[in-house]
């Protein structure tokens, strides 16, 4: 007998229909000897409904508090509704909210962070039978205020509350197989993962392959917990993510991802002194805007350039910063790029295994494109480069890195990001 | 400065219109100098669309815990959204749940009853300025769950923190203007009345008048809370119920109630010993089925004939019960009727006024109508009748009684009841 909390989006909770087929998921693993936790988002296009809702109410942007209080009965309804359906299949479950199930965050609306989980509930309700269903995405302060955690809140709910209950499994049901080598829209023959290690699917979560949610991924990896990715649509094995993950014979890039949401910023002539990137970043993260890749040239006649990427939904708040900081640090001019996409190569191996970065630049060289800009860890290679023919470029990397595969990737209906 | 409680139901809130509607008017009596309490019931069809959802996903009845969680979501989406229409108009508010807001109630899901109310969170963000909104309609037992507290629940929330937090006064917002003399839809010239007793309201509310729930008026005389009833459409003074209501000069009775819902049983040849009576009513007791009207003729022959009305919709139920005990007690034939309804006059002196109940009587022989069953108390006399001809009888008794005026009663919208 295995204690699995499995966790289910808003697109697989849908409508009832869809509901129902979750119920039946779930006590069929029950039946089949398991004890079950249950993490549910809101039903589909709920939390955009309530959004639309306040719109029509307020012009302002509302305070988040009182977001927090409205969007949190989204899960509510789908908790309840989830019981009620796998009570009609004569199993016996039982509802909690975030605050319910213990689920404590800081006090933070619209992103809390989780603090603490005292699943004392949870625990005696599953040692009396039931299922146990608890609401993604929300939690409570110290003080009793309701919160809850941003974007992709429900898989760290199921994550955080694997890990607390020391659950054997944390599956996330999604709308695809599993995690592929990449998109499966854009590659047909994208190869799917039977394993891929927590640093990579990080590494893939943020550059784009969004099924799993980069924070939940960390929490995850902190408490190591043991995630399968897999589909609610059929019983297929899913994607296995953990510490440590067997690579197939003659591979060493687990996968190819990419990322358009980048634009490339340069500021030219700067005075070359001791503190002059200090001045640029710090001003940039002030403004609360990430910096990605940084590339500086050389320095000629005491004048450096220096290139760096950012979302390109910063660029123009960081272009105002950079000029706000003009007098105090002294440079000759700031240009910025967009129409630009950052490809990036993943895989663990790849730090002992030479060549492979060259590879990447030698397939993206023979389709005839340059390379703008180039970042290395561990465990990436990423590129920056026009965004023109992103497809093409996928795919030769893909090919030349040996991933493709004949099987037919299976893809269910729209993403699932809650 | 007062500190007033505001309590809007459904229909007041049923859009975004009147949400702001609302938001105006709390805001309104706010800059007036008061402290502003504010419960709120869900939003128009909310609990009707969350209950339609469960039927699509369970044709059986869901646990009743379930149901708590899925419909108080509703009045939380409405504590929001007042909240955010509030800010929107320079105002801090701040809403809460049922359960922050320390409203405990007993462990019984769908009807619970209050058992305590530990408001200090509520006086702490009225201290800070706030206004307060509170969820109507929801609880929270000692053991964490939530519960609602079924029809009506809403008024009840609202006369129950009234008396927690002591406040001046409980505003019952609704879409007519105040309590009327009896139904303005059927009496056109029915009287708004300025002022009546908790009693007399408990009788008109009791038998049909539903403005103001039976047990939100019985907590208010429990507690003394004076209420107002009043429309959200208009400025008009509403209707104060409070413990001693004065009467205009030669009016006697205050209102005319009328209740369909009603049905007649007779249980014909009963045999004549000790306990007879207690037997049956103690088995409709058990069976959940309250009793009304009950009149016993004289025996004859050693066996007794006996009548009594039981709401209609338990009409069949209750023929079940007598069938069950037919060998215990010994019986010649049970009837029944249907098509009846019971009409009251209500009036705190009737009971120092000779003369009441007999015009009663003789204005409904004047229309050629029999009177099936009588039953009186101090404050009401009620007869139970044919229904083919009751808006006539309403009317007859109206203007016997010196009830007409020829100002014209305000009638806003669909009734509003949660």
């Amino acid at each position: 007998m295995s204690l699995i909390v499995m966790k289910f989006g808003g697109s697989s909770v849908g409508d009832a229909e869809r509901m129902k087929r979750v119920a039946n998921r779930v006590v069929e693993t029950q039946k089949n000897g398991h004890q079950c936790v249950v993490v549910v988002s809101a039903m589909g296009d709920t939390t955009d409904d309530l959004i639309d809702l306040t719109k029509q109410i307020s012009t302002e942007t509302p305070p988040t508090r009182e977001m927090d209080m409205l969007l949190s009965t989204g899960e509510q309804v789908s908790v309840a509704l989830l019981s009620i359906a796998i009570h009609s299949l004569g199993q016996s479950a039982v509802s909690y909210t975030g605050w319910q199930a213990g689920m404590y965050t800081e006090a933070v609306h619209g992103k809390a962070r989780i603090t603490d989980i005292k699943p004392e509930r949870v625990l005696d309700a599953l040692g009396q039978g039931n299922v146990v269903i608890v609401a993604g995405f929300q939690g409570m302060t110290e003080e009793g205020e309701i919160t809850t955690l941003g974007r992709g809140g429900s898989d760290t709910t199921a994550v955080a509350l694997a890990a607390a209950i020391k659950a054997d499994v944390c599956e996330i049901f999604t709308d695809v197989d599993g995690i592929y080598s990449t998109d499966p829209r854009v590659v047909k023959c994208a190869r799917k993962l039977p394993e891929i290690t927590y640093d990579e699917m990080l590494e893939l979560a943020n550059l784009g392959a969004a099924v799993l949610h980069p924070r939940a991924v960390e929490y995850a990896k902190n408490y190591n917990v043991p995630l399968v990715v897999r589909s609610s649509f059929n019983h297929n094995a899913g994607t296995n993510v953990k510490e440590e993950a067997a690579m197939e014979q003659g591979i060493v890039v687990r996968g190819i991802a990419s990322d358009k949401n980048v634009a490339r910023i340069s500021i030219l002539g700067v005075e070359e002194k001791p503190g002059q990137l200090a001045k640029v970043f710090t001003a940039l993260a002030q403004a609360q805007i990430d910096v990605d890749i940084i590339v500086q040239s050389g320095v000629l006649h005491g004048l450096a350039d220096f290139s760096f990427t950012v979302a390109l939904t910063d660029k123009d708040n960081a272009l105002g910063v950079i000029e706000g900081i003009r007098s105090e640090v002294g440079f000759r001019e700031v240009t910025s790029q967009e129409n630009l996409v950052k490809v990036s190569i993943v895989g663990a191996g790849m730090v002992s295994t030479p060549g492979v970065a060259a590879k990447m630049f030698e397939t993206i060289s023979n389709l005839g494109l340059s390379i703008n800009m180039v970042s290395t860890s561990e465990i990436k290679t990423s590129c920056v480069i026009d965004n023109s023919r992103l497809n093409e470029v996928i795919q030769a990397l893909h090919t030349a890195y040996g991933l493709d595969t004949d099987v037919q990737a299976f893809v269910g209906g729209p993403s699932d990001r809650r």
